[in-house]
C-alpha cells in the first residue's frame, strides 16, 4: 500500500472516506475494551492461587530465624525473603530490605525521607532552593507523579535504544549540583521495553555527580518479566561499588507481577551505608512489614529457580498477546510510514510513536469507539510530550481476543488521525 | 507490715539485707523473662489462625464491590473492610481509610505530609520556624518518637483519671499557633490504662485553636481491647461535628492486637475535607494496599459481633495475667507505700510509678535478675521522666507463669531500690 506521505490530497480524501466508514462501524459495535493498564491478567493471577494454600497447610509460622511471622518484629525483613528479593535482582542479601506490598511506596518514602531529612546527613531538599531530577521519557507516569508531587524540577533526557542518552546524563549530572537524582527503569522500560546496555549501566556506575547526595533510582520492576529468553544486564550495585561509587544507586524491586499486584511484597536495595541510613528511619515509622506475606511467598516460590519457572509460565499467557498486538501493526500500519512502535522482549509494555501532533487526537478516537489507552502525554514529565507523539500499549489485561479487537480499532484511529492531520483537519 | 518511710535506719538495714538475700537467690536461678513488649502471646494468635484458611476454602477473590482483591485498584480499601474498621471505632464509613498493616506507619506518614505539604492548603512545617505538639504522658514511646524524628518541640502535659489535664490542654492550644496537635490514646491508654472521660472527649470537641492546623491524634488502638465490661466513650469525630470542628482529628485504629500484629489492617479516619487531602497525595504514594489481607480479615470476622466474640476470647487470655499481677503487686507492696499502679479495664499496660528517682534503679536491677523492662523515662518525651519513677508493665507476651515470676521479682526489685533510696545508697 502506498504510504500516506506520499498520496495525493484526492488519494487523501478518498482513503478518509473509507476511514470514516470503517470508523463508524466500529463505532456501532459500542465496545468497551482497555489497553491502558500495566497490569496482569485474571488468568496471570490464577497460576498463584496455590500461593494462598501454603499458609494454610504450613506447621509453623516461623522464619528460618525463629521468629514468629504473626507477631511484631524484624524491620527488614524475615531472612529469607531478603534472600530470594535479592536474587531476583542480583544483589547481595545483606543490601536488601523487604517492606510491604508496594515498591512504588518504598520509592515515594526514599522521596519523603530525602526531602524532610536528606540522605545520610546530606542537606533536606526542603531546605534546598530547588532540586533537579533526570527523567528519561517517554517513562513511568508514576514516577514522574512522585516528583512533582515534591516540587522537582523535571528534565527531560531522550531515551535511546540502549538506555537514556548518556551524554546528557553525563553532562547534567556532572555540572549541575542541583540535580538529584535520575529515574531510570533499566529492564524492559515502561514503556518501550528497551534493555539497558552493559556499557550503559556502567556509564552510570561511572558518573562522577556535582552533588554528594546525587542518587540513581534504579526501578527493575521487570527483572524477571521476560517474554522468551532470559535477558540480564550488569548489576548496577557491584559496578557503583568497582567505579568507587558504592552509594550511588537505590535498587526497587517488587512481585507485584510475579505474584499479586494487589498484595506482593516489594524491596529496596542499596549500600551498606544507604540500607542504615533508611533503617534508622523506618524505625521510626513501623514496627514492621507484613511477615506472613513474605512467608508465603517464599514458601510458594521456594527459590530463584521457581521464580524463573513461575514467570516462564506467565509469559505463556503474555507473549501471544504481544505477538498478536505486533502482528495488527505490522500488517495494518507496516507500510504507510505513520508510526513507529517497539518490540519488546519483555516487560509491560509497547510504545507506539504517532506521527507528531496525532497522539492526543488517536487516544480521543480511540475512547469515542470504545477503547481506552493511557492518556497521551503521560509518558512524559508534566504530562506534555513535546511531539504529541507517543502512546503506551499495555497488552497484558484483556483477553487474547479482546486485544486483537482493540488493536484493531487503535491502527484503524491511527490510519484515520493521521490522514486527518495531512489534510490540515487538525 | 510497716510502711518503708517509717522504718528508722536500723530497720532499714535489716530491711535490706533480707532483700539482698532474696535477690541473690533470685539471681541464682539465671532466669529470663520479659515484661516489657506489648505484644500478643502466641496462644492469643494461635485463635486467629482460621483466618489464614479463609481465602484458601474462598470461591472467589472479589469485594462486594466486584474489584479482583488480587489485582491493582482501590486506594482507600475494600468497601466491606471500610465498614468493618468504621464499626470498630463508630465512626461513618465513607469517612474513613484502609491501608496497610501498620496505623503507626499511617501516622508517621500524616506527620510527613504535614511537613512537606501542610494539612488542606496549610503551610507545611517545613517552612515554619517552629512546630510544637503536647505529649500527655506518661505516654507511648513510638508516637514520641515520630515528633521527635520531625524536629518537633514536645511539651509534656500531665494526665489525670479523666484524660490529659484539659486545663493545660486548653491553655496551650488556645493561645499558641505553634502547637499544632496532641497524642492521644482515648482508650485504655498506654501505659496507664485511664479510659478518657466524657467530659475529657467533649473539652477535646470544644477547643477553639490559635492554629488553623491543629489536629488531635486520635490513636484508638485499644478500642476493642477490654478486659472486663465493654466501655465506650463518646466518638470523637461527631462530637468536633456538633462543636463546629470538624476537620480537628484524626483517628486511628488497626487489628494488630485482633489478628495479628505483623499482618494486620490499619485505618484512619477523619473529615471529609481531610480524607480528600490524604487520599490525593496517598495516590501519588501507592497504587493501593494489601486488599487480599483486608478481604480475609472481613472474611473471618464477618462483622462487628464477630471481633467482639474474637475480642473475649482474647480477654479471657490475657485477664488471669494482668489479675496475676495486680494480685502480686498488692500483696507485695500494698502496704509499704513505696508505689502506685493502676487497675486497667482494658488494653495492653499496667503503669507503675515508684519512689522519685527510683524507676531506672529498678530496671537495672529487674535486668540483672533476670527480667527485662520498658526502659525508665520511655514514656515520656525524649526518654525524660522528670520524676524518674514511671515504669511500663506489660503483661501480654509471657505465659501466665512467667508472668508470675517476673513480677514477684520486680516487687523485690522496687523494695530493695526502695530501701536503698531511703538509707541514701543512690
Amino acid at each position: 500500500m502506498k504510504k500516506f506521505s506520499e498520496m495525493t490530497k484526492e488519494e487523501l480524501i478518498a482513503e478518509k472516506e473509507k476511514l470514516d466508514l470503517e470508523y463508524a462501524k466500529k463505532q456501532d459495535l459500542k465496545l468497551s475494551l482497555n489497553m491502558a493498564r500495566g497490569k496482569p491478567s485474571p488468568d496471570q493471577l490464577d497460576i498463584a492461587m496455590d500461593m494462598l494454600d501454603v499458609l494454610h497447610q504450613a506447621a509453623d509460622y516461623k522464619s528460618e530465624d525463629g521468629t514468629d511471622c504473626r507477631n511484631y518484629g524484624i524491620l527488614d525483613g524475615i531472612p529469607e525473603a531478603r534472600r530470594l528479593m535479592a536474587q531476583v535482582i542480583g544483589v547481595r542479601e545483606d543490601r536488601i530490605i523487604v517492606c510491604g506490598n508496594s515498591s512504588l511506596n518504598i520509592m515515594f518514602d526514599t522521596f519523603s525521607r530525602a526531602y524532610t531529612h536528606g540522605f545520610v546527613g546530606n542537606t533536606p531538599w526542603s531546605k534546598l532552593p530547588q532540586v533537579k531530577f533526570l527523567c528519561p521519557a517517554p517513562g513511568y507516569d508514576r514516577h514522574f507523579a512522585i516528583s512533582e508531587h515534591f516540587g522537582i524540577d523535571m528534565i527531560t533526557v531522550p531515551m535511546t535504544p540502549d538506555g537514556p542518552d548518556m551524554d546528557i546524563v553525563k553532562e547534567y549530572v556532572e555540572n549541575d549540583p542541583q540535580v538529584k537524582g535520575i529515574w531510570c527503569v533499566p529492564k524492559y522500560s515502561n514503556p518501550q521495553g528497551i534493555v539497558y546496555s552493559a556499557e550503559t549501566v556502567r556509564k552510570f556506575a561511572a558518573l562522577n555527580p556535582a552533588a554528594p547526595d546525587f542518587r540513581i533510582f534504579w526501578d527493575n520492576a521487570y527483572a524477571m518479566h521476560h517474554l522468551y529468553e532470559e535477558i540480564e544486564i550488569p548489576d548496577i550495585m557491584s559496578e557503583c561499588v568497582k567505579a568507587g561509587h558504592p552509594d550511588m544507586v537505590f535498587e526497587y524491586c517488587s512481585t507485584s507481577k510475579m505474584s499479586f499486584p494487589g498484595a506482593g511484597i516489594a524491596a529496596v536495595a542499596s549500600s551498606r551505608r544507604n540500607i542504615e541510613d533508611i533503617k534508622k528511619q523506618m524505625a521510626v515509622q513501623t514496627i514492621g512489614y507484613n511477615k506472613l506475606n513474605q512467608l508465603m511467598h517464599v514458601r510458594y516460590f521456594k527459590d530463584i529457580e521457581g521464580v524463573k519457572a513461575h514467570m516462564r509460565r506467565q509469559a505463556d499467557i503474555i507473549r501471544p498477546k504481544f505477538e498478536a498486538v505486533l502482528e495488527i501493526l505490522d500488517r495494518e500500519l507496516g507500510e504507510l510510514n505513520i508510526g513507529e512502535w517497539t518490540r519488546p522482549r519483555g516487560g509491560y509494555f509497547i510504545s507506539f510513536d504517532a506521527m507528531e501532533g496525532c497522539a492526543k487526537k488517536i487516544c480521543a478516537m480511540c475512547k469515542e469507539a470504545g477503547v481506552v489507552l493511557t492518556g497521551a502525554g503521560s509518558t512524559y514529565p508534566y504530562h506534555f510530550d513535546p511531539k504529541d507523539s507517543n502512546i503506551r500499549i499495555a497488552p497484558t489485561f484483556p483477553s487474547l481476543e479482546e486485544m486483537k479487537q482493540a488493536t484493531e480499532i487503535f491502527a484503524l484511529c491511527v490510519k484515520r488521525a493521521s490522514v486527518m492531520k495531512l489534510l490540515g483537519e487538525f
